[in-house]
């Protein structure tokens, strides 16, 4: 039994840094020499003219595991849990010398703020090719969401409601099937439970926002804090065509839940609905002051981008709300490069795991948007 | 050669406004013994005993000729051209005696408020068997639109561009299908190139609000006249579920048209553009008070009904206007059975005819309004 | 009221022998200047340049009404029965003039071998423009079946027993299917309940192969036999590119049917079953002869044409014999160009009226025919 | 940083030959106390109250390496390439204490007879529950085929090209979706390009039947001896309600292929065709009795089986000659339960990798023979 790292005696080794031809996706940089994948989607993508790949990582978690995708030319073909240790994985073998294949190897779980040692390090690649330049991509695309745009439902059996990083996906999201319908370069930042004034359990420390302007608020473990994930997050020249929101689901869910202490301010907060059922407006005034604000925040790191809001796929509720945010934004500000849209709920037949949108959902959302962003970004 | 009317000897005659049982669908009534139908949609619904079942209809146009379809036990098995003229039409023989047939002829043809001449008259009906009584629909629903609700493109190549009536129908249409879904009794008031504030060629007069309140404002010859098209329209106990209106597409037009010379104004009415390519204030305020004015319009007929306006298969452009206008509404009269939704635009794949939207596109359409629809009015 | 053909006063009438540049679908053949319609899809296609088409016809029927319909540049826009007498149907109005708009009139309902008096004539045409010549089609086919293929099922509600006229078509079968996606000149040669040894009940009149050398054997009224229908059938120049051969389905019903009396004979037939339930040897065998003598007489008849034999849609019990059957035929003859395929069978949700193959299972088998014959007629 | 493994103090690991309740898929046994995977979608499947489940494996290889996938309650969530040496790989973690999880990890790669060292041993698992006994499947089949029945180009980019075991699968195969439809337990015999007379080349060794009778006859590796590979294969009481046989596409490939030097006969084989193009009938009767007398040992294994030979997804050119053989054999031996059945080709879009049939082509195949299997085993 040979290990295969050793068959191949052509294989070398290159650290991660040493590669220029390779293109990094994500907010995150490499420091000291390996790569920190925060969010999903964040991976490394290269064209080789070798027969094999592997990459080296490094990883930890003390609660929830996490997990990476393959693909090959553009086309999944590994998703597989990641264990503790540092470690190679083997990518491709045995394919044809001096053809070019491009692989794209990322995170395929969202960043977990409730697991501090949950993290991914990408230390370097073995080949035995030479690595080429890739071609660029047509378009830059940031998402912000929730569970939702983290894919949480997008794997796992319809009737499954364990919370389990398995479920969770880039590779079966809207923004996954939009990256390959427009050739698009995607960042994601998400997480699931969180909204953009709080979260479904009206807590509201949990609203993306406040972690938005850094690399990665929610990383906050060591090995994290190393890697940069607190540190201000700066675009540099990574000015993305558009910024694709879609936040609110977790916010409407805190009118029908308890209070939520908060530590900070020693107070309870909860949204509440009027006593025939509707929202209170002083509520959803808060949640609209939010939408402003947030948008603000992002037009500030991207002047140009087209900032998008969508809503819609677990209900409706908060749509009046947010788009009156939207287009309050727009009138205070004369900012138009901005648009609300509420898109349709997910269908009886369109659920997957734990009463998400299932792969079938994201994939009617992705021709939805792909064709709205085609459009309007030309 | 014999007259089949002739044939089977037990065919009685009987006047529409005869028989009991039968449901009449759309705003119009029986008067002088004599059904018009006014709207698309419009017609008689009836459950019979009989092997045989024959329309009696009066029929006349100048320019463009109406077109009736045929359900038979809710599926669609007749579609054809109304010449003019006094006859009668078969809509089903030698079927087994005793059973119960449901059928349904209605008008497939939007109200032609561009030819004065043209209308169809439903006369009685010929049975060999006994009528009825037809089981109770589960809801209630008005579609208020324009060319889209008038399915103008669900028949015809996807090439064609001529405008013909038989490329209109609601056989084909996202509210025929949402009738089905819903088991609803569905009545339309829809024209072709109007808006809720003025037409697609910046023609003020051809706003639907304008006519809302008459039993048919389209319809404006002498026949239409004397058949009470223009008179108030008095719903009685005809309380809609829901209303759900799709308007905008043709006003948003108007601001790429050339102006309009209005001879009762004696003013050229124009929608105009800021030198950015945005929408005037001026203009989408004009749009939005009309729209906030309609709902009203439509409150004051149907106090309890879900009114939800739709607005994108063509474009979204105006969608901010539009939901501004709605909640502004919403606000102001602390009404909270409005709604607002973005639909999806048509995809390349999803065109009929004359460039709107096809079959493909209405059933999307159809599936996620009967779902929203479904769930709102449990 | 205005007669609509007195409306249009540069409406000129054409008897259909006068317009050289139609072309006359279906085996049928102008006699004393007037075309009957035999078949489901016999017709008359031509391409206009007025603004309005008329047809002429004269029909009658004593049982079955036939039905027609109506494409306009390739799109089903009417469907409508037919009345007896002699008269004029309007198919076009009020397009562009100088355009050229191609319009096919068919009869969308089988040969009616149970109505004698079931007859439609084509006398002529009504138009305001100059009709032009139609571009070549790529294929020429001819398909022959039962009710499958005189599309028994493909329009009514799903759980519609009646058999009536209207739930047959040729519009929503497998064959108008795939002359669409092939471009293909398609004639019909098909009768519900017949088959290739017997009917469905044993009737062993009912069998195809004893009219298929006739213009049309089903057809056997005074007005039909003026017309040329028990004529010996010459194809002419008429050569096919493929004939499908849709027989089976009948035939292997007989097994479970009652004996039935054949007058001619004075005996009773029947298919029977061996103890175990399998099909009597001898039984299979004369379905088998019967296969292989109306390929023979096929051949005769179309020389070159690719010979392709299909069943399943509707069981596969008979596959095993009608593949012996044909390979037996090839084996003999040393003719290649047959073939036997069992086509997939109508899944649950593909089904329509009369527990037949609906549009669905048609548009299925569509799929797989034309790739099939695309590939091998090149 | 702690391994996993470590992390959970409940773990104990349990001999895969320790737990009574799992059930084992395939024609493998445990021999020493470890469980090798011959061929594709062998594994162990089991129920667990567990929150967490390790398989514990032993694999290597030198030229292809083998993949595994894992599905959790009947989904897929891993599918991952597997390296040398003896290790653990998580399964899932984090679930509820005390539900029953029902995990499923199989071989994803067919049995690879191009590398003697490709092979993988289960050798236990660890848990932190108890193991519950499974529910008994609706049905057990057996099915047989090449590199199509292997899932070869049901993962891969549609234009890539390169032999990788990363682009076979079970699956995404029609085997795999009728497991899941019809709740049946599946065995797999199937290598790509192999035939049931000679393979793709010609060369005659590549036949199943030749290997059938054996345990895994691919598997010629010492570790695969040691396991069982080229025993004699018993199947005990399991006894397959349908043995599904998926073969010719390689035989018929001969036709076209150079001559392949035979050692052992030191002759060379080639099929050959007439100088009109079609298959000399010398050759394809050597096929024939090779269909013939593997149906035959079929049977011999499997008494009441019902056999089913499918073919078509690449081509039709040998469907002739497979249901003559078939229903030769069937003749011969008056066994009625055989079927032969042309499956339909794959049409443009629904291609994967390596111009083999996709995934969307295994779904429609998969829905046919579901039904039809669905309806003859009742």
């Amino acid at each position: 039994m040979i290990d295969p790292l050793v068959m191949n005696r052509n294989l070398k080794y290159y650290p991660v840094g040493d590669i220029k031809e390779c293109r990094i996706h994500g907010r995150n940089k490499i420091i000291n020499g390996e790569l920190p994948l925060f969010f999903s989607h964040s991976g490394v993508e290269l064209a080789s003219s070798g027969t094999e790949l592997w990459v080296e990582i490094e990883a930890d978690f003390s609660l929830f595991e996490p997990w990476v995708a393959f693909e090959l030319n553009g086309s999944l073909i590994m998703r597989q849990m990641v264990l503790t240790g540092k470690y190679a994985i083997c990518l491709y073998r045995g394919m044809t010398y001096g053809d070019e294949k491009r692989g794209f190897i990322y995170r395929e779980l969202q960043a977990m703020s409730d697991d501090e040692n949950c993290h991914i390090m990408i230390k370097g690649f073995y080949s035995d090719g030479d690595f080429k330049s890739l071609p660029k991509r047509s378009l830059k695309l940031e998402f912000v969401g929730d569970s939702i745009t983290s894919g949480e439902g997008t794997y796992g059996a319809i009737y499954d409601m364990d919370w389990l990083p398995a479920y969770m996906s880039y590779s079966r999201t809207y923004a996954g099937i939009i990256e390959k319908k427009l050739n698009a370069e995607v960042r994601m930042i998400s997480q699931g439970g969180w909204g953009v004034y709080s979260g479904w359990d009206n807590d509201r420390t949990h609203n993306i926002p406040s972690i938005y302007t850094k690399v990665c608020g929610f990383a906050k473990g060591e090995s994290d804090i190393k890697a940069g994930a607190q540190k201000e997050y700066i675009p540099d020249d990574w000015q993305p065509d558009a910024v694709i929101i879609n936040l609110g689901t977790n916010d409407v869910s805190g009118f029908d839940q308890p209070p939520f202490f908060d530590p900070l301010s020693g107070k309870y907060n909860k949204l509440s609905r009027n006593p025939d059922g509707t929202l209170k407006k002083e509520d959803t005034d808060k949640i609209e002051a939010a939408v402003s604000d947030f948008i603000k925040q992002i037009r500030k790191l991207y002047p140009k981008a087209y900032i998008l809001w969508i809503y819609g796929m677990i209900g409706y509720e908060l749509a009046p709300f947010l788009s009156n945010a939207v287009y309050g934004y727009k009138e205070e500000t004369l900012d138009n490069n901005v648009f609300y849209l509420t898109v349709p709920e997910t269908l009886p037949g369109e659920f997957g795991s734990r009463q998400h949108p299932g792969y079938e959902s994201h994939k009617k959302i992705a021709a939805i948007l792909a064709d709205h962003l085609g459009k309007v970004l030309k």
